[in-house]
C-alpha cells in the first residue's frame, strides 16, 4: 500500500504528536506547516518528552517541514489534511482560507483536530465533495518552547466522519476514510486512536468541559483545582454552564446521560494547578477559541429555544476579553469619537 | 456654636476632600485616620489639585492626623464619624470593627461615605442608639501618590438618614444630624452637598452604575468608553445588569423610572478611557467591594423573588476574582489535598 500523504497544519503540542505518530508508524508521509517555531525546528528538529513514545526524542523531523501552506499538486495530492491550529473564526484567516490551496476537490479528506461545536459547517459549505472528519482529542501535549514538546497525558482521540448538515448519516466511504487514518495513526504501536461513529455526541461531551472550565479560567484566571476547592465556582459557574450545555445538546438530539456533569467536574487532578487552554490564552493576551467553544453553543441554544442565561453572560464576558486581544493586534480599533450607538 | 468634632476614617481622595471642606469651613475640627499615606502626610501635608477648592493647595493638614483609630473620650466625644474607606465586609476588620473604639453610644452620628447596598445594616445592629447617615457621593477624587490628591469632578453628594430596618422613617433628630453636617460641609462656600430625605432611592440609583459598569470593568478589564464603543458589552452585559437591578429596586419599593438605564449608560465621557474603581482594583489585584455592590443586590433579589440571572453570574465571577486577591493576602489558602466537596 502506498503511503498516505498527510498535511498537518499547526505544529503545537497536538499537531506535533500527530505528526510523530503518523510518520513513525510507517504508513504515512507527513508534511507539517509550522509558523512561530519553523526556524527552531528546521535547525534542531523537534525535541519531545512523551509518556507514550519515549522521553528523550531529539532532533526529530517528519517527512517534510514547511513554513507556509503548500499548493496541491495533481500528481501528488494530499490524502488528508489534519488541521491542528486554534480555531478562531472571528479572525482571518479562517480554517477554510487556510486549507484551500492545499486541498484537492473530491480527493482530500479533512480532519479537524480541534475543539468546538459546528466547526465542520463552513468546511462542508466550502468543500461539499470532500470528506470532513472530526477528531476529539483528550491528549495532554504542550509546546513549552519553540520545537520542544511535552506530551504528558495519553493520546486518546476519537475519530469519525461529521454527520452531514441536517443530521444524516455520512457516506460509508467517509467512515472508511476515518478508519484508514486511525489505522495509520495506530501503526506506530504506541497509541490507540479509536473510530467513533457518533462523533457528534462525543463533541458535545467534550464541550461540557470546555464551555465551562475553559471559560471560567479565561474570565477569572483560576486553575481548575482552585475552582474545585472554592466550591462556589463549581456550584455557581461551572455546573450551571454544564447543565445549560447539556440541555442544548438534548434539544439537538444528543443525550449526555445522568450525572455526566459531576464526572466532568472531576476530570482534572486536584493536586496540580492546571489552567485550561483558554485560560492560558487569556493570561497571555492571546486570541481565544470563544466562538467555537461558547458562541456556537449559545447560537444553537437560541435556534432551539433553550434558555442559557449563564452561558449567555459568560459568552459576552469572553467576547469582551477577546476584544482586548483583537485591539492589541490591530484587529479592532477604539474610536474615541462620536458616532456609535452609545457614544 | 462649638465646632463639631469629626473623625474621618480613610484618607484617600474622597476622605481627604471631605476633611478639606469640613475643616476649612470653620465649623468643624477634623481628625483624619490615615494608613498607607500617614508618613507622607505627616511630613509634607496634603497636596491638592481641586476644581472647586483651588489648584495649588500645598502642605495642608486638618486639625489632627492620626495613624490608628483613636479611642472615644467622655470629655470630647466625636460628634460624627465619617467612614470613607472601601467597604469589604468579607474581610476583617469590618466597618463595625473599625469605628467601635472611637464611637460614643447615643452621641456619635455615623456617616457612611461609601458605595453599596445595605451597608447600614451591620451598624444599625451593632449601634442601635446612634444615628446612621448615608452619603451618596459623585465626586471625582483620586489619590495619585501618597498624600497627593486630584479632585477633578464636582463634589456632589446627597446626605440623609438611613431608613430604619423595616423601612420606617428615621427619627426627626437624625434628619437634623444630617442637616447640621451638610451645613458644616457647605460652610466653606465652595461645595454644595445636599440633604436627601429619600437616600434609599438615591443609593439604588447609584447602584445601577456600580453594579454594571464596575463589575464588567473588574471582570473584563475594559474602560467604560470601550464598553460603549463595542456596543455588545453594553447590550449584553451592562444593560441586562441594570435592568435586573432596577427590577430588584422596584420589588424593594424604589421606582427608578423610565429610561434611567439609558441615561446611566451615558454618564461617563466617551473621550477618555475611564476605568471604574472596581476595575482598577481588579487590575491591581486589590480587594474589591464585591459584596456591597453586587452581593447585596443579589441577596435582596433572592429575598424578594426577583430573577437576576446576569447579576448572579457576574457575582460568581467577581467572587472568583476576589478569591485570588484574598489568596495573595493570605486570607484564603488553596489546600491541594483531599477533603473538599469537589476534591
Amino acid at each position: 500500500m502506498a503511503k498516505l500523504r498527510i498535511l498537518i497544519i499547526g505544529g503545537g503540542g497536538v499537531g506535533t504528536m500527530a505528526a510523530y505518530a503518523l510518520q513513525t508508524g510507517g504508513h504515512a508521509d507527513v508534511t507539517i506547516v509550522l509558523r512561530s517555531n519553523f526556524a527552531a525546528v528546521e535547525r534542531d528538529g523537534f525535541t519531545i518528552d512523551s509518556i507514550q513514545h519515549g522521553h528523550d526524542i531529539k532532533n526529530w523531523r517528519p517527512h517534510r517541514i514547511v513554513q507556509s501552506i503548500p499548493n496541491a499538486t495533481p500528481e501528488a495530492p494530499f490524502d488528508y489534511i489534519l488541521v491542528a491550529t486554534k480555531n478562531v473564526p472571528d479572525v482571518k484567516p479562517t480554517v477554510v482560507d487556510l486549507i484551500s490551496p492545499a486541498l484537492t476537490r473530491t480527493h482530500t479528506s479533512i480532519l479537524l483536530l480541534q475543539n468546538g461545536l459546528n466547526i465542520e459547517r463552513p468546511l462542508q459549505a466550502a468543500f461539499p465533495t470532500n470528506p470532513i472528519l472530526s477528531a476529539v482529542s483528550l491528549i495532554g501535549a504542550t509546546e513549552t518552547h519553540p520545537g520542544i514538546v511535552r506530551h504528558d497525558d495519553t493520546d486518546d482521540c476519537k475519530v469519525g466522519p461529521f454527520p452531514l448538515p441536517g443530521g444524516n448519516t455520512p457516506p460509508a466511504a467517509w467512515q472508511a476514510d476515518a478508519r484508514r487514518l486511525v489505522q495509520a495513526y495506530n501503526a506506530c504501536g504506541r497509541v490507540g486512536w479509536t473510530l467513533d461513529l457518533d462523533v457528534k455526541a462525543t463533541r458535545w461531551r467534550k464541550l461540557l468541559y470546555n464551555s465551562s472550565f475553559n471559560s471560567v479560567a479565561a474570565v477569572t484566571g483560576l486553575d481548575t483545582a482552585r475552582m474545585r476547592m472554592s466550591e462556589f465556582v463549581v456550584d455557581e459557574l461551572v455546573l450551571p454552564v454544564m447543565r445549560e450545555v447539556k440541555a442544548v445538546a438534548r434539544a439537538a438530539g444528543v443525550e449526555l446521560g445522568e450525572g455526566v456533569e459531576e464526572r466532568v467536574v472531576r476530570v482534572d487532578p486536584t493536586d496540580t494547578a492546571f489552567v485550561p487552554s483558554m485560560g492560558q490564552d487569556a493570561a497571555k493576551g492571546n486570541l481565544m477559541e470563544v466562538e467555537v467553544i461558547v458562541g456556537e453553543p449559545v447560537r444553537e441554544a437560541r435556534r432551539l429555544g433553550v434558555p442559557v442565561p449563564t452561558l449567555e453572560t459568560v459568552y459576552a464576558m469572553l467576547k469582551a476579553v477577546q476584544l482586548k486581544a483583537k485591539e492589541s493586534r490591530g484587529l479592532w480599533t477604539a474610536e474615541f469619537a462620536e458616532g456609535a450607538k452609545y457614544s
